[in-house]
């Protein structure tokens, strides 16, 4: 911004106003930005750059750098959010461990890194190496028994509130918008709103902190949505550093675009994806040159990402397996999970938000952490990790896997080699396991209903992953015991013939998180591009594909709008979703104000109103901008003016320029109007108004009007009629218009 | 269409008109589309549709078909494509052998298949199995020596020249439109323009058979580009089936959007690669919904590939390398080849276009082919099919390759796991190769400049990307070899110690490939995307992607265009790039038209033309479409009435109305004027005029302009000020002021 200090006094009257003053082409918060009028104002600084490099090397040099800049900010997100996600991950890692036991060769090693030094050899031995002492082992010296249990428990449920605690009580004193996952803030910002502050640098620094913390203490939440708020808030950092993007709201939105993509990329390792999840799911303007770009920032950040940690403990390792199997059991609890986490998880945050509940966040996370933790700590699959649960899940049992999943009953007569293992009956072990994961999938599918939206950062994939996964693998085992003691049913009779291995558990649990993940968020191509890239397997395209479709048909049976579209319709934030179609048969008559019988519009003429009319009439109305017409009569339309423009070009005026007191007349017309000689100094404000403000006839169709604000990116529009001025639309009336019409419309299922 | 024989004759004569008549709402030949109003007939449609659901169930079920019809079209399209793609592909196999053989036990057995079953136990005992018979052991008796060499060198000359007759011949006669790749006209379809027959079903046919025979004859030319107009054909067909589609040129252009994405899934074998190709490369309009039927039409067609032509023997291979070095040469080749391709093919063919060489393109294919057999016989790496070629150059030298390329000096006391091969010296057959790809790689480029553009199908990608292993490969051996012999070397000391294995020449293939790929069509993300699905590489995204974006930036910094433009500006197609940016500072008052000194607009007058005055301006203007004002005195705007419909109106009301005669008067008013007693009946054409006419304001800037025609598809805009009908703007005013002002600008490169 300009400072007012840099505006040298200026004797210079008539042609003060020609030079730009403060704040000009700023937005207030909470406003819509105009994203023609930010796409032209870009066009002319790039002009005069260019007409400016021809003068002097210097000058050509400064050319080359402002189009390079592009790139650079590109590089830098990369690496800055590559390089948080990896502390991110390594510090969750330590302190997910922390609650369990400590490192005694250095505190600040995780359990795997302090036992990566240890002679042991076997894995199992490996995890229990006598650097790593559990907190029992440590406090009171017992490693077993039900003391030892019960104080491990106990410090377990410590950890995990202390943890939430400071969260949560971080969030609320120093950046309350760094709670939740922030990808609705995210739409709605880069679709052209203005939220100050939500993408700051205290939003980027406590939003890490409390990531970390929250992910450790155990919640079920995911990194993954955070990590994209935190890759847009460095991406808002580095585009404040170049004037090119500080300067212009819709350039420094192409860059967001592309940040959101290195988000993805770093939370998956998916750079493909995660360019797809930006255009699919999160971008408004999306250009070519910002698919490039995104493109660049994604692959940077995973690259980064992967060179601070290399171990990559937090991704999901890759799994080989082989499918022969119909799938769509899963997909259809995927869609139906899908529709009812929204809902339950819209009415609870409705709730929330309208009764006594939302007065207490500090107290409702400490709750829900504490019934995690005792409910968690128990049982073996809601203990660990979730991504680590998602990995066991996904995982193909080998000969070598020790995981109780794998506890089949070996035939000793069979000498197979490794990786071609026939279907076997399934041991104790695997019964026990069934029980674990049906227990742990109703308290995770129930936990996380009420966990998304509290005052805390937190995702939302991982989760729904999570409880896919553990369907998808529950269906699968129910499967293949079902075809090992029933090969003669005519289902199974074709393919699967004894002894051979039918059934993959784990490809059951890949498309089930697939599915689930699709029924919440309703992605499609970038899901299974993000899967594909988290799993590495090209041929499970069609089963992924097949599960995205299909768990995003059920879900849209049963309601439209995916849980980012959901919070945003909670939040009110205005919100024009390119997905929605308008299909109904209104006219731009029916929506423009003022409507019949209200009091007409506010205009100002071009060259009769004085000084003081205006003020008056800025004072007596909150509009945003009002239209300039020849005069009252004839209501032929000129231009239009902003209401911040004016009231700055006034003041301005008002503070410098002689002659221009309360009756000055106000002229908008390229020459002064004939004046009565004696007349104070007339004002002349052409400079603020816009001579191509957006019109469109009233007879046009509503559909047309929704149109034209998605596609240009409209902030309001005129409705004229054979040349004259009749009213005006803003986006906030095309909304409400919307919302009207969805309600009336019996057939369509609106959340609120 | 709504026949003329379905409309009842009406004694209703003033409503007559309210009724639909014959050809309203079509367009002509070589017009381009209003999107606006396509997409709010198809809005009507599906509102009638709504609102008739309800009145009985049969009305629902067809309500529920008609809303599924879009994706049974794309299933129907995903089949037809897939089918036609393997059909091709075993063709293809059987014709290029056919020029060296036939097989004796059934002679429509490709070699591959020929060979099969037989019982020689090695790969290379198997190639020569005895039921293949090379022309020469059929006919002579003789299977080596001179004689054979040459009738064998005869014949496949023979075989090639007869094809290309052949296809050249069908092209000429049956379909015109079957030639080139066809991305450039489809391109400019799916911009909203009409050519009719371009996706008809004759061009389907004989593009499909001429493919296979152009492909077998061996002209460096791939069947890639064609594929995905055959697929929009496909697309087209289909959607004739449907009254949704057929009936709207919108609607229509989204199924042919996937369709698109269909045809580079089978081409490749990348469904999602074909899904962003579509995105980035060919479509105009590409809603989310679009996105997500694309994926569909992609998946299906790939499989339904797979399923026909299991072997997939003309898809490359998986291949697996590991990289360690740097790539940089490989990619700036990419760019300068892109450059000089796009250079030379331009003038070439603009050559063709404008001097008497296009008017003999049969000789001129039989001329080339001739060439192209003479030369590419003798050497084995022209021979050959090029997708093999490249498969081959991809290729790493395990211990069991029999390739000349891995003919590499073996260290006999060494022993390694056959996986893991340190470098080795190059024995005389690498030498050999290296020669003969020298030779191949300048008869390559040399020969695809002449052969994109004859009036045959041709496609680019194949040519392009064995340009680029070709020269990739050659650059790698070259490295490798440098390395093998200079471990000692400042740039080889720190990752390559002597023994190991630290260049892997396949790679330098396939970045090659890529770049010049790359190079030629500027594609970026569906490039990378294509390269990985086609090898399976994950790990290999960073070096293609740097391929990709450093040959982009090379080529781009010689100019803007890739092929696909380069073609539609050629041939002149109104196609509005979404790539190409406007910043110059000219108003939308410097573009309309009429100009300063021309006669003034051609305007309707809301009630006081009679027919006689319309039917004089028809026949006396060339316009697409006329404004309707007020009166010609105060030039308020009312509504835009289309040339063709005004034609079918009057035709229409002549035939059919009693009463209207030449001094009608027409009216566009609710109500009819008030006419003196005895005039004749008036003409009430309120129904063809649209009441919501774009406009601007005269003071708009040009890029704004250019940004809405782009958003919304427009074909005009009206112009005013202050609410008076200046002028009008339509899309060819905006191509050619755009054209005009980048050739008066001296640092933008056009190449025409």
């Amino acid at each position: 911004m300009v400072n007012a200090g840099d505006m040298n006094g200026s004797g210079n009257l008539m042609d003060f106003l020609d030079e730009p003053f403060p704040d000009v082409g700023t937005y207030e918060d909470f406003h819509t930005i105009d994203w023609l009028r930010e796409k032209s104002r870009d066009t002319d600084r790039h002009r005069k750059i260019t007409s400016k490099s021809k003068e002097s090397i210097w000058e050509f040099i400064k050319s080359l750098l402002d189009a390079w800049s592009g790139w650079v900010v590109m590089l830098l997100i990369g690496l800055l959010a590559g390089t948080l996600a990896g502390v991110i991950d390594l510090a969750v890692d330590w302190m997910t461990d922390l609650k369990e036991g400590v490192c005694l060769s250095a505190f600040w090693y995780s359990h795997e890194q302090c036992c990566w030094t240890s002679n042991e050899t076997t894995f199992d031995d490996r995890d229990k190496c006598p650097q790593w002492q559990k907190w029992s082992e440590l406090l009171v010296s017992q490693s077993e028994g039900a003391s030892a249990y019960i104080l491990n428990y106990f410090l377990y449920i410590m950890w995990a509130l202390c943890f939430a605690f400071l969260a949560v009580s971080l969030v609320r004193v120093f950046a309350p918008y760094a709670c939740g996952s922030g990808i609705p803030e995210i739409k709605t910002i880069l679709s052209g709103f203005i939220i100050r502050g939500y993408l700051g640098k205290w939003t980027l620094l406590i939003k890490t902190v409390t990531l970390v913390l929250v992910v450790s203490s155990g919640l079920s939440l995911g990194k993954e949505g955070p990590l994209v708020h935190v890759a847009c808030c460095c991406g808002n950092f580095f585009s404040s550093l170049f004037s090119k993007y500080s300067k212009n709201e819709g350039k420094r939105r192409e860059v967001l675009s592309a940040a959101a993509a290195a988000g993805v990329s770093v939370a998956f390792g998916a750079p493909i994806g995660g360019v797809l999840f930006s255009l699919e799911e999160v971008s408004y303007y999306f250009p070519l040159k910002t698919l490039w770009r995104s493109f660049f920032a994604a692959l940077v950040a995973a690259f980064t990402l992967r060179s601070i940690n290399p171990f990559g403990n937090s991704r999901l390792v890759l799994f080989y397996v082989e499918y022969h199997t119909p799938w769509y059991m899963a997909e259809l609890f995927g869609g139906l999970w899908g529709t009812l986490f929204i809902r339950c998880n819209i009415a609870w945050c409705r709730r929330r938000k309208t009764t006594r509940l939302g007065k207490y966040p500090v107290l409702e996370v400490i709750v829900i952490t504490a019934i995690t933790a005792i409910i968690a700590y128990p049982n073996p699959y809601t203990r660990r990790s979730t991504s680590e649960l998602i990995s066991e899940l996904f995982n193909d049992c080998g000969a070598l896997e020790s995981s109780q999943l794998c506890d089949y009953i070996n035939d000793p007569n069979m000498t197979r080699p490794v990786d071609d293992i026939p279907d076997r009956p399934a041991g104790p072990g695997v019964y026990t396991a069934m029980w674990q994961l049906a227990l742990a999938l109703v308290f995770k599918i129930v936990i996380t209903i009420f966990t998304f939206g509290m005052k805390i950062p937190s995702g939302l994939f991982i989760p729904s992953m999570a409880v896919g996964a553990m369907a998808g693998r529950m269906v699968g085992i129910g499967v293949e015991q079902l075809a090992y003691h029933h090969h003669d049913w005519i289902i199974f009779r074709n393919w699967c013939r004894p002894g051979a291995d039918c059934v993959t558990p784990g490809l059951y649990a890949m498309v089930g998180a697939a599915a689930c993940l699709g029924g919440v968020t309703r992605m499609t191509v970038s899901l299974v591009v993000i899967m594909f890239e988290l799993t590495g397997g090209l041929e499970y395209i069609v089963p992924l594909m097949a599960a995205a479709v299909t768990s995003k048909w059920v879900a849209d049976a049963f309601g439209k709008e995916g849980i980012y579209e959901a919070h945003i319709h909670l939040n009110g934030y205005p919100f024009l979703d390119v997905k929605d179609e308008f299909t109904h048969r209104t006219l731009a008559t029916d929506v423009m104000r003022p409507r019949r019988g209200e009091a007409p519009l506010s205009v100002l003429t071009q060259d009769s109103m004085t000084v003081e009319d205006v003020e008056t009439l800025i004072k007596e109305t909150d509009y945003n901008g009002f239209p300039v017409v020849v005069s009252k009569d004839s209501e032929r339309l000129i231009g239009f003016a902003q209401r911040r423009e004016l009231i700055l070009a006034i003041k301005n005026a008002r503070q410098r320029q002689d002659g221009v007191v309360s009756n000055s007349i106000v002229y908008f017309t390229e020459d002064p109007p004939e004046l009565p000689p004696n007349s104070p100094h007339p004002l002349k404000l052409r400079r603020i108004l816009n001579l191509s403000p957006f019109t469109v006839t009233d007879h046009t169709p509503m559909e047309t009007v929704v149109d034209i604000f998605r596609k240009l990116g409209l902030r309001q529009c005129l409705v004229t009629r054979s040349g004259r001025l009749l009213g005006i639309i803003t986006k906030k009336d095309v909304l409400r218009h919307m919302a009207q019409m969805a309600n009336q419309d019996p057939e369509s299922i609106m959340f609120n």
